[in-house]
């Protein structure tokens, strides 16, 4: 056991470095050096440009477009810096991604996420901070710890900040039901939630809401927007069943894939809250309003590196 | 690689030996012959009482009352097949214990389905065949094969039986909601969704109804009845809602810790369908109606020790 | 690698909890605030109370009554430190249970010793602290460092305070002749060893004394008390022999299963020695005397913790 | 240890699935069934669709571009089989990518041929069959059996059939000097090296030929062909030399980065010959001969199957 | 999972060949072509000679002189047969060594015998068959199935035949108590047991007699004979004590170090009977009597390939 | 995480012991206390004389004659540090023995310089300092840091103050060519290459010179000296293409087995320039040149040991 250096070293993967270099700002550090470059075969090259050894090491990389350039990009990270003798290399990832293939929906399927963790181990990860997993118990896919932070602390305050007369926070389909439970606690609002039914086999699928929305301005909780497929059939579905087409559509997780924000202008949909786990660039949409995590992320890092615990981090229907 | 045996061998630890004994009959075996005892000291022994060298070896063991004895046999168990030279070894879970602490719901917790998971792999397990786990996403903590099935068609099926008029499918929280929609899809029927909150901090829960449930005969639907706490508390918030009083409670595991047998027979309860993943002493209620899922692990055994598909053992839903 | 916390956090599990807190009071700390308790279904649920961060944590479990539940307790404990980030986790363990099953004595019967070994490594141990294993062996089952202790001076400097004429030390079989000889070496007496024998295949065991008792006390010397079945005969084969019916009884680990109490009440046992490895009820019988590990645990603790040597510890003959 | 099936099962990637029809249609069987898909978020789903427990698979993967699409397929792949539970998974990969990545050329650096062998035992893989490796220690990167092909006989059985009078065989740079030899010792042809020099720190890299290329054919042989550069410098090189301007060119790898194609149509370069390991598409180049390796392939997985030594496969020199 | 094949495969390391070709001729069948030798430099090589593919192979390796060259030329083996895609790797080892380093005597001692098992794990071995371990728990030192035969019976049968009217049989120290007993009871014999003591510190050791031998043909039993001193001074001490100067001594593993063959010419030694689990130079001495192992090992093998119990192979104390 | 030790211990085997104690000399300290020692039957006994409790330690040793125990007291030395509760063991190998079994030459072979980086791995190396690997891909073959060092600088240092004009780096072979090329470039001095070839199957083996050698001093670079023996002819064939008869050989592992002394005699060797990673008896002959790495391993030791850096001691090619 050496004497550990007392440096903490920040390094970033090309997924979000925007994020990265506003975690550094406000740790008063910069992004440490790397290069990070592809050969002509698309093959990825990464090299560390300072000395690691024995430093306490942060990777940030997120699971953004293009997803598996990112997911290799990290793990050749993380081999490089174990290779270079880091003392603990801790992985941040805002956004996990194949977090949707956590069990298997039908057989002889493969159960991603869980393939990730372990790869990500084996490569020589120690610890790994995320945010708003798709499905909680991706935490225990892991044997290292995993510190499991929220944002709906942050989308909270920031619709605190509304009148929320006669809204209702509407749960898109039976999985997010939690955290739509959890989240109406949190601002003392009713819970509405959407229900896909086929009613016989060869009919066409019907979304039906559960709870009443006539009248109210539905506040829709997703963990993330993809295509923003299901979201804009959820909106029109509240809008049918009496609901005010105002809606307003909260997700920690952008991932925006096409059409996503086309999708997103639909008229029904006055206001989308994301956070910037993942990149989203500059003047979008007027509606939309990115929330920054970096304030979390970097008082995690501060609070794991002087090992004081992170607890206080967590939304309180969490702690 | 030896000339692997041809025979099955199925063991029972001390949990279900009558549900061990039922399959043994189905497919025409026996139970294999193993000693099982406590030394003075609590001390578990285990003595395989028949070769096992090469050979396909199944065994059974539920996480039943007292549920840490069941563990640590199970544990004992694999060893002694392991150091044995059994060529497979088979793990069958009908109902896996600690399933409900999947994640960590505050700071500073174990993830015990997931410690679970990696004890059986150490001492020896080579694959786990288990029923309606808690949290689908169990399945990924192994990284051995997984086969996860499902006793929701053995209770659709009992259920069609009835006349089901007016009957709608009820969620009793927010965490099963997904399963529930599964089954009223099954047995085209609407559902309804049960929701826990409290208004302000310091005020006392409330349990709301999504959904109307007026006039309706529920059926509820949960992986496993424990104390039944909340179980009656959901029954008596429907009859509170207008539902009629002759609720119909179906659940794969039948815990059953105290005070379950007593609470169950609240009025407004009119069947209670459960099935024998757990040993239920015979003619515990006369409103309780025990469903065996020995014919679908039986002929999963059969499957798998030929190498042909159990996908078809699946529910229609899950296929 | 992170900057170490230099605190150090004892934490102790529902087993021997007296013997935690003694040692917590001889190195001027508390014991760690941790939440230990049982639902409804016999699971088991931990909480760690304050946060270990990096922290050099001690987690204190012994093998006593109910032995399974203590194991699994164990287990969670550990799983739920190291999803805690605990820096370092080593584990004392007083009492190793089923340490007689530590090799096969017949076909097809598990190691457990090593498979407890083995489930501790998986979950997180990273060290292990423990006292007189029933077989030295054991160490070697663990390939994380085992600092092993013995209890064998504590009993030693105790009977040195007698008068020691015409004592003689006796090992009651042939597994423990090592030990007593080490302890006779250390008094300055003579050895005589027990022998049990069938003479013939059908014919009842007769216990042999090998050494000459005659008019001598003897001193038996164990690693632990069970039901004390084997102890009584041994005691009363000796006084058969001729030896004198003032036996004197020492033994690390006071298991005391039943119907121990009651047969160490025999006339011919004049004391009995034993340490708190394992909890003892106070008042329990005037001739049993309970010496105390805890400062031996203690100082192991605080050598461990500043990096010293705990060689000092261990008896002469063993250094 | 079950009854394994007698059916092999023959999986394809989506790298080249041309190499993996014609080594089907050897073998008289068919793919196997899978969907291979993305979701808009550009993650990768997998489905295999038959059923493969106790199978005896192989799964094709070639490190075409886009190289880490193909890459992640692949795990994505062989998690499928695993929890699909197939008996030994084989991965056929006839091109290894990142094999350039082989050691650390500076501090810092990822050793990423290591990662990858890694990665591949992680999620699954039993046994991996490759050709040509940059490096023949990447085989040693593994501890799972590697079988380790090589194209080099059916190079030189194309070879041969051409008049050789006056060919040479060159080696491009020192790293590939020794499979020159052998192909050189294989054709009865003399060798030429070519050299890198850098004369003083600031002046141009400088490429000496050693050895008498006057008047020759030059025979240069590569493993792998990128982005060409280097090839047309040697082919350049060797003429300034004296070589005569019909140079042949072989490697067994056809990674044709851009703008390898425009770089071949040199008119110094008379023959390009290659295999598909990697797919090249049809009527690239009236100069370009490509090779399949589909025999050799097919040849090695009926042995495999069979238990039947595969030794003969290899080039004379190799054996 | 493949077919495997039906040939067993048996290999000899340069340790016994003797044995092996015994074992092999018992079999019908012939030792497996390898070449073993050494470079100039000292390092081994290993080829193997003959496919191995999917077959059940065994691999016999004893610890003799000289002992580190045998063990790593059995490493080197194991991994040249792993490399070669063997189905099933048993590790053959009549005589393990370093077993008399199977625990700490004092602080900071390496556990060697738990070494040399992790090794052979890690390099691929998958099996262990031994005889007559000094420490029966160095089974428990691996994970992969040992099976543990004994020579005891084979000795004891001789033993039999002869007049045994006023023999004893002698354990020469506490560690082979329990072995001693076995014997006794086997020839229904008395027994005693040999004590070293140092009376005060400075003071010579001194050995004691345990138990009556006046008159007495003492039957030493040990599990090896090393450089023969201990036992040489066993025997001059019984005599001393009044034992018959016609000493049989017997022991599984004749180690034969530097002077034991010149010390067991001691005349109070009359015979001394080992087996071949290490090779023995033919006529030694006239009062050496080796018997072989070769048909326990061969029938082992059979009822292991056979996948048929072995535990008739066991004495019957043992089984 | 227990507050590290500061001290550094630096331990040696018995392969090295100067280059040990020189290391150690230049750091100012002393080589730990530690007892190496063999029983007669030929078994290796460490025993560890000082506490290392979480020291940052450092073990040396070398693969030198007889490789084999030293490759086993290096495993033993590990296990022995290990279980005294070492920090980090820094494993130094100045010459990484089994390094041309790298790589399957033919089927059914070991790759042995694997199975040493896994055995290692295995009883608890936490890092490897070696220098000079005979194959830069053995790096990989650790999924631990490994830094590689260089003596080339050291030779080349040696060498510039000489008068280069007419000398000439000569690669013995093509598996050097690469390492001549970096010291030609070092030295400005051109290139050339030996070849080795069979004309005809049946016609002895010819070695040519590739590059004009004609009145030029060779100066021939290995990485290490075994037998002498190729070297010899390659000295002899390049005085025969014309090259003076004043060759230098280079090389950092002095192997020198049985007959190199005898053989580098020769009379067109003017100079042997080696290291002494291996030990090189003092006067042997009046041309060889022994230069010190313990500078070198000295300050990568500081370096590592402060967390610094040591990317500084690689060759400049190397940086």
């Amino acid at each position: 056991m050496k004497r550990p250096s007392e440096d903490v070293k920040i390094f970033s993967g090309s997924s979000n470095p925007m994020l990265a270099t506003e975690i550094c700002r406000l740790l008063g550090t910069e992004v440490g050096a790397a290069e990070l470059s592809r050969f002509s075969s698309g093959e990825i090259y990464v090299g560390i440009g300072e000395s690691v050894r024995g430093a306490d090491v942060y990777v940030l990389q997120s699971f953004s477009h293009p997803v598996n350039e990112h997911f290799v990009e990290l793990m050749v990270m993380i081999d490089a810096l174990k290779r270079s003798s880091a003392g603990m290399i801790n992985v941040i990832i805002p956004y996990y991604g194949y977090a949707r293939q956590e069990k298997q929906d039908r057989s002889r399927e493969p159960i991603t996420a869980k393939m990730v963790a372990d790869v990500l181990t084996t490569v020589g990860a120690d610890r790994v901070i995320t945010m708003d997993l798709h499905a909680p118990a991706i935490q225990g896919f892991f044997d290292i710890p995993v510190d499991h932070m929220t944002a709906l602390d942050l989308i909270a305050d920031h619709l605190r900040n509304k009148d929320l007369t006669d809204h209702i926070v509407v749960s898109p389909d039976a999985g997010r039901a939690k955290t739509a439970e959890r989240l109406a606690t949190y601002l003392d609002l009713p819970v509405a939630l959407m229900n896909k039914r086929r009613p016989k086999h060869n009919e066409a699928e019907i979304t039906h809401v559960i709870g009443d929305v006539r009248g109210k301005i539905p506040i829709i909780i997703e963990d993330m927007i993809d295509t923003g497929g299901t979201i804009v059939k959820v909106a029109e579905g509240l809008v049918e069943h009496g609901a005010l087409p105002h809606v307003i559509l909260c997700a920690t997780h952008a991932v925006f894939s096409d059409p996503a924000l086309q999708r997103l202008q639909h008229p029904a949909i006055r206001e989308v809250i994301v956070t910037d786990t993942l990149p989203v660039e500059a003047p979008v949409m007027q509606k939309l309003r990115v929330l920054s995590v970096a304030p979390l992320i970097a008082e995690a890092i501060d609070r794991i590196h002087h090992n004081r615990s992170i607890s206080k981090l967590f939304s309180e229907s969490n702690r």
